[in-house]
C-alpha cells in the first residue's frame, strides 16, 4: 500500500464519519426517533432530554458524555460498563502519556537520520518503503547511537502501563466491592448454587437430602432449596403458550385496527393451520389462537408437574438468609470428596443456565479439555484464509480471480478505495462470524453462568484475533511463504515477527483509522438499528410488544468489543516505538471510543447482566499480554537492528511477568469470591426471602395457576414459616 | 560388587538382626528398661504389659503388632500415625502384588534365555555381570521377543500402583474426616489464625481493629482474639527463670540424698557463679537458685505486661464459639485486597509458630522462592560429595587416601566386610546431617504451623534423596566420568539411566538389606536410646523431671522417615521389572518395617503434633512421581534394548499424570481445608471457650502470677462473659 491510498483511506474513513455525525444529528433530534436513540432512558422510565440536552443542541451529548460520572455510568448501566470504561480510559491513559514523550522525540530522531539504508530496508520491507517509514524505527541504521531513544521509549512505554493497569485494578476493586456492599437487597447475595449432589439414599427424596444436608450445616440461616429440573419439555410448552399469546395479541390488534369509522365490524383475521401458516385449512386467527392457547395451559399444568416431581437433576440452588453466610457458604469446601456437593456462588436469577447445571464434575473437565482443543484447532485452521485474504491485498489478484469486477476496478476512484479497503473489509466481516460459534462453544463446556459464558467466549475469541489477526497478517501478509517457513521453525516467530511489523505499520494505520471513523461513526448514529425499526414499525409491528421488541437495543456486548479493542491495544503498543505515527491513531480510537460508548451506555444500550466486573482481571491479564507481546517484539526488532545492548531488554518481559504474578496474587481471588467483609455489610431492609425465592424460578415452571403446593416437590419448604411470620 | 561380598553383606546383615532381636527379647523383658520400651503407654497412664504378654514370651510383640487395628494406632499414636502404617501397606500390597507375578515369570525368562551377550554386556557394566545380573532383564538379548513379558510386567505394576493409591487416597481421606468430626472438643476447631493484618487506624488500638472487624463478620459466632506478640524477650527470661527452677530443683534433690542416715544434716551443694559454672566465687546453690529466681519474676512479670501492651503484631488468633463457622472462616476471603486479613484454620496451639506469623504476604512469597534456590543450590551442589563417595566404592581407594587402615583392611574378614559395607555406610551417615538444614530452611519460609514445616522439610529431604542418591549413585557410581558428560547434554539423562541401572543392582540390593536388617534392628532393639538413657540415669540425673526427659522418645520422626522410605520406594520400583530379585528385599524392608514400627508406634514413640494427615497428599505424589520415573527408565531401558514395541509404554507416564490429576481434583482440597459437613458434626459439649482460649496462649505468657486483667491489652475480650455464663 502506497502513501497516496493511505491518504485516500484516511480521508474517505472521514468523510464517512462526517456524513455519520450530520446524519446522527439530524435524527436523534426527531422525537419518532426517541426509542432508538434513548432506549435506555425510557425503560428506565427517564425522560429522554433530561439534563441540559433541552436545546437540541447537536453536540450537547458530547457534553452530557464528557461531564458524566461513573457513578452516573453504575446507575444507568451497572458495574460492569463502569469497568469497560475504566479499561478505555487506562489505554487512553497509557497512550496519551506514551504519546507525549515518543512523538516530540522519536519522530524527529528518526526523520533525520542521515544514515538511511534504502537497499537494506528495500529487501525486508518488499518494496513498499514510503514517505511514512522515514518517520518509523526502520529508517534508524543498524547500531546506531539513536537506537538508544527507541531503547528508552520502550521502557517508558512498559513503566506507563504497568503503573495505569496498577491504578486501574485498584480502582476496578474499590468499585466491585463498593457494589457489592451495597445495602439494597439482592437476590443473588442469599442464594448459592450447589451441583454434583451425590445420588440420594434409598429412603430420602432429592429435596429431603439436599434440605438435610443444608440444614446440618447451616441450622440458622438455611432457609429453602430449589432442586434443578430438566426443563426441556415443560419449556418448550412454555414457549409455545407464549407463541400462541403473542399471535393472538397480534390478531386482535390486527382485528381492531381493522374497526374503522367506515367499517366499524372490523374485519376478522385468519391464518392457515398448514406449513409455516401458508397451507392449509384457513381458520379465523383470534378463535384458533384461544382454542390452542386453552389446549396447551392444561398440558403445561401437568407438564410442570411432572417436571417439578420426577425430573429432579443433581444440582440445587440454596437459600440462605444471611449475606455473610451465603458469600462464606459459596467459597467453602463442603464435602470430604470434593466431586461432590461443589458450591458456587448464584449470579443474579435469570444469569443461570439450569441445562449446564447437571454436568457432573469430571464431565466438565474432559468438555473444558475437549473445547480448548477444538478453539486450538479454529485458529490454527484460521490462519489459512487469513493469510488468503492477506494474499489478495492486491487489486490484481483480486481480478485474476473474479473477471467480472474488471469494469467496475477500471473506474480510478473506485480503485483506489478498494485497494485501501478491500483487505481490511474483508477482515471485518470475518471476524464478525466468529463471536456466536465460540459463545457457543464455551457454553457447552458446562459454564454454569451467562457473563461466565461470555466472558469465556472473549477469551477466545481475543486469543483468536491476536494470533490470527495481528500475527498472522503481520507474517502472512507481506510473504505468505513464509508461512511455512514458520511451521517448520517456531522458535523463529519473534523474529519473523519484528522483521516484518514495520512492513505492515501501513496496512493497521488505515486499519485503526477505518475501525473508530467507520465503525464509531455508525455506532453513534445507529443507522442500521434505525432502518430495521422504521421498517419493522411499518410492515411487521402490530402490537406494543412487538414494537418494544422492534427498538429493544440490547446490551453493550462488551464479549466482542473488548477482544477488538484488545486488538487494536496489541496493534498500538507493538507498533507504538517502532512507528510511533500509529499513536496518535490509538489515541483517536479510545478517545472517540469513550466518548460515543458513554453517550450509548448511558442512553442506548441496557445491560442484560451484571456480573460486578469479574471481566476485569481477564482484560487485565490480555493488556499485560499484549505488553508481553510488544516487550519480545521489540526484543526481536533491537536484534534485527543489531543494537548491542539488546539483552538490557530482558528484564522488560520479567518485570511484567512478576508484576502479573502480584495481581493475580493481591486482586484477583476477590474477583473469584465474594470477600467477607464487603457482604458484612449492613443491610436497608430485611430480606425478603419468599421474593429471593420466588425470583429463582424461572417463567416457565412460574405459573400463576399452578398452586404453591405443587412446587412443594422440588422446592422445598423447610422454613418457610418463617418469611410469612 | 562380586557376588561373595554381595552374600557377605546380606549374612552380616541377618547376623546384626539377629543379635539384635535377641538383645530385644532380653532386655525388653526387664522392668527398669520399661520407660525405654513402653514410655508410650507409661506416659499414657497404662500398664506396659497390657494385653497377651503377660508371659513375656520374645515373640509376642509380633503377635500384638499384627493384632493391632487401626483404631489401636489412632488412639496410641493419632491419625498421622495410621497414615503413615497405611503408605506402608500400600507399598507392601504394590510390591507382594508385583512380585506374585514378577517373580515367577520374569526370572525364568530371564535365566533361561541362551542368547546372552557376554561381550555386548560386558561393555556396560563394567566387568561387575555375575549370576545375578542372570536373573534380571540384562541378560536378555536385543529385541527378543521375551521382551514381551518384561513389557507386560511393566504394566502390571503400574496398574497395581495405581489401583492400591487410589484404594489408600481413598481410606485417608475417610480417616481424616472421621477424626475431624470427632464430637470430641478440640481447641484447633474453634480457632482462626488471622496474618497480614493492616495498620490499625489512627483512633484503635490493634485489638480494637480486630475484634470489630471479626464482630462485624461473625456477629454471633466471635467470641474473643488473642493477638501475636513479639515474644522474644519474654520467652527469654522466662527460659532462664526454667532453667534456674530446674537447677534449684536439682540442687533440693542432691541435698536430700545427702541426708543419709549417717550424716543427717546432709551436705548443701555450692556452685560456682562464673563462667560454664567452673570459675568464680562458690555460693550455695539452694540460695543461690531461689535468688535467681525470685530475681527475674518480677523482671518476667513487667516483660509480660510490656509485651501484651506494646509488642503486639501484625497477626491474631481469633476464636468463634461454632466449629462450621471456625472451619468455614479458615477458608473464606475475608478482605477485598487478598493481602490482607488471610486467614487459615489454626493447628493445635503448640504447632502454631509465632514468629513467622507477623511475616507479610509478599515477604512470604519472597521467602519462599528464595529457599526454594538455595534447595536446588543444595541439591545441585552436593551432587559433588555423593559422586566422590560413590567413586571410593572400592576399598583400594580408600587405603591410598588413607595409609593407616591398611593394617586393619588386611584382614580377610574384615576386609569383606568393609568392601561390603563402605559406600552405603558413607552414604548413610552423609544423609543424616540434611534434615536439621531442610528443617531450617523450611522455617525460613515463614511457615506458620509446625506440621507444615516437618512437611516442607520432608519434601525437600525426598528431591534431595532421589535426585541426589539414586540418580547419582546410578550415573555417577558406575563411571564417575559420566557425570560431566551429562552436565553437557542434560537430554540423555533418561537413556543414560536406563543404561546405567542393571550394574548398580546389587548396590542397591545391599543397601535395602542394609536398611531393614540393621535399620530395623536397631529401631526396635533401641540400644541407643537405652545406653544413653542408662548413663544419664546413673551420672546425671538427680530428679524426676529429669529422668524423665531422659526416656522421654520423641515422636516417630516421620518427616525423615517417610523421605528414606520413599528412596526405597523409588529403588525397588525402578528395579522391580529390570532386576525382580529386589522386590523380595523390598517386601522384607516394607514389611518388617511395618510390624517393628507397629510396635514402636503403640509403645514407644509419642506424637508431638496431630496433622490429621495432611502429609497423605505428599506422600502419594510422590509415590506416583516414583511410578512416574520408573516407568520414563522403562521407556529408556527398553530402548536401550532395541525393543520395537517401546513406543507403547508412552500412555504409561501419561496415564499416571491424569491419575494424580483426577486425585489432586477429588481429594486434595479436603487435605486443605476443613469440608464443613465434617465440621457440621454434633459435639458431645459445648466447647468451654474460656480453656480453649488459654490453651493458645504460649507458656512464657502463661504466668499464674500475671493477673488475667492484664491479658486485656492484647487479649480481647469481648464476649467473655458468655462463657462464664
Amino acid at each position: 500500500m502506497d502513501f497516496a491510498s493511505f491518504l485516500t483511506s484516511l480521508v474517505t474513513s472521514f468523510i464517512i464519519f462526517v456524513v455519520l455525525m450530520v446524519l446522527f444529528a439530524c435524527l436523534s433530534a426527531k422525537p419518532g426517533n426517541n426509542v432508538v436513540y434513548y432506549p435506555n432512558r425510557i425503560l428506565k422510565g427517564m425522560d429522554p432530554f433530561e439534563g441540559g440536552s433541552k436545546t437540541r443542541n447537536p453536540f450537547s451529548w458530547i457534553k452530557e458524555a464528557l461531564s458524566s460520572s461513573e457513578q452516573n455510568v453504575i446507575t444507568m448501566s451497572g458495574v460492569d460498563t463502569a469497568v469497560y470504561f475504566v479499561f478505555l480510559s487506562t489505554v487512553l491513559g497509557i497512550l496519551v502519556f506514551s504519546g507525549l514523550i515518543l512523538l516530540p522525540v522519536l519522530l524527529p530522531v528518526a526523520a533525520t537520520d542521515n544514515g538511511v539504508k534504502f537497499n537494506a530496508t528495500a529487501t525486508t520491507s518488499n518494496g513498499t518503503f514510503n514517505e511514512l517509514d522515514k518517520l518509523s524505527m526502520g529508517n534508524i541504521s543498524e547500531n546506531s547511537p539513536r537506537l538508544w531513544a527507541f531503547f528508552a521509549a520502550t521502557y517508558w512505554v512498559s513503566i506507563v502501563t504497568i503503573y495505569l493497569l496498577w491504578k486501574a485494578y485498584n480502582h476496578v476493586s474499590w468499585l466491585r466491592s463498593e457494589a457489592l456492599r451495597t445495602p439494597e437487597v439482592r437476590s443473588q447475595q442469599f442464594a448459592v448454587v450447589v451441583r454434583d449432589i451425590p445420588h440420594p439414599p434409598q429412603d430420602q427424596t432429592r429435596k429431603e437430602q439436599v434440605d438435610s444436608y443444608f440444614k446440618a450445616i447451616y441450622p440458622e440461616t438455611f432457609y429453602r432449596s430449589m432442586i434443578i429440573t430438566d426443563n426441556k419439555q415443560v419449556n418448550k410448552l412454555y414457549e409455545e403458550l407464549e407463541g400462541y399469546k403473542k399471535k393472538l395479541e397480534r390478531a386482535e390488534a390486527i382485528y381492531a385496527a381493522s374497526k374503522t369509522t367506515a367499517k366499524p365490524e372490523g374485519t376478522r383475521p385468519s391464518n392457515s393451520t398448514g406449513f409455516l401458516g401458508l397451507m392449509g385449512e384457513k381458520v379465523d386467527s383470534i378463535e384458533y389462537y384461544n382454542e390452542k392457547i386453552s389446549e396447551i395451559i392444561p398440558k403445561l399444568e401437568s407438564e410442570q408437574k411432572v417436571t417439578l416431581r420426577e425430573k429432579q437433576l443433581n444440582a440445587a440452588v440454596v437459600f440462605l438468609t444471611n449475606r455473610v453466610a451465603a458469600s462464606s457458604a459459596a467459597q467453602s469446601l463442603h464435602a470430604q470428596m470434593v466431586d461432590t456437593w461443589t458450591v458456587f456462588d448464584s449470579p443474579e436469577p435469570g444469569q443461570l443456565i439450569w441445562t449446564n447445571l447437571k454436568i457432573r464434575f469430571f464431565e466438565r473437565e474432559v468438555r473444558q479439555y475437549v473445547v480448548y482443543v477444538i478453539v486450538a484447532l479454529t485458529i490454527f485452521f484460521y490462519m489459512i484464509p487469513i493469510a488468503f485474504i492477506s494474499a489478495f491485498t492486491t487489486l490484481g489478484n483480486l481480478v485474476k480471480l473474479l473477471p467480472f469486477l474488471k469494469p467496475v476496478v477500471k473506474i480510478v476512484a473506485v480503485k483506489t478505495i478498494l485497494e485501501a479497503y478491500l483487505p481490511q473489509i474483508a477482515l471485518i466481516i470475518f471476524l464478525a462470524l466468529l463471536p456466536k460459534f465460540l459463545h457457543f462453544l464455551s457454553k457447552l463446556e458446562g459454564i454454569p453462568t451467562e457473563s461466565h459464558v461470555v466472558r469465556a467466549a472473549s477469551g477466545k475469541y481475543f486469543y483468536f484475533t491476536v494470533l490470527n489477526v495481528f500475527i498472522g497478517v503481520t507474517i502472512g501478509g507481506t510473504l505468505f511463504s513464509t508461512f511455512k517457513t514458520i511451521e517448520k521453525d517456531p522458535n523463529n516467530i519473534v523474529e519473523m515477527l519484528a522483521s516484518n511489523l514495520p512492513d505492515n505499520a501501513t496496512f493497521f494505520l488505515t486499519f485503526v483509522a477505518l475501525k473508530f471513523f467507520v465503525g464509531y461513526g455508525l455506532e453513534l448514529s445507529r443507522i442500521v438499528p434505525l432502518i430495521i425499526y422504521h421498517l419493522k414499525r411499518k410492515f411487521l409491528c402490530k402490537t406494543e410488544a412487538e414494537l418494544k421488541a422492534a427498538w429493544f437495543p440490547g446490551d453493550l456486548g462488551y464479549g466482542t468489543r473488548v477482544p477488538a479493542d484488545m486488538l487494536i491495544v496489541t496493534i498500538v503498543l507493538c507498533y507504538s516505538v517502532i512507528a510511533p505515527l500509529i499513536i496518535p491513531f490509538g489515541v483517536m480510537y479510545f478517545g472517540l471510543g469513550w466518548l460515543i460508548l458513554r453517550n450509548q451506555a448511558l442512553k442506548v444500550y441496557v445491560p442484560a447482566y451484571e456480573s460486578y466486573g469479574r471481566m476485569w482481571p481477564h482484560i487485565h491479564n490480555r493488556v499485560l499480554a499484549s505488553l508481553i507481546l510488544y516487550q519480545l517484539t521489540m526484543l526481536g526488532y533491537f536484534g534485527v537492528h543489531k543494537f548491542l545492548y539488546t539483552p538490557f531488554l530482558i528484564p522488560l518481559p520479567l518485570l511484567s511477568l512478576l508484576f502479573g504474578f502480584v495481581c493475580a496474587k493481591k486482586f484477583y481471588p476477590a474477583f473469584q469470591k465474594p470477600a467477607l467483609e464487603v457482604a458484612a455489610n449492613h443491610l436497608k431492609e430485611a430480606p425478603n426471602m419468599e421474593l429471593i425465592f420466588r425470583s429463582f424460578i424461572p417463567p416457565c415452571l412460574n405459573s400463576d395457576k399452578v398452586d404453591e403446593d405443587q412446587f412443594e416437590d422440588a422446592l422445598s419448604h423447610v422454613s418457610r414459616s418463617v418469611s410469612f411470620a
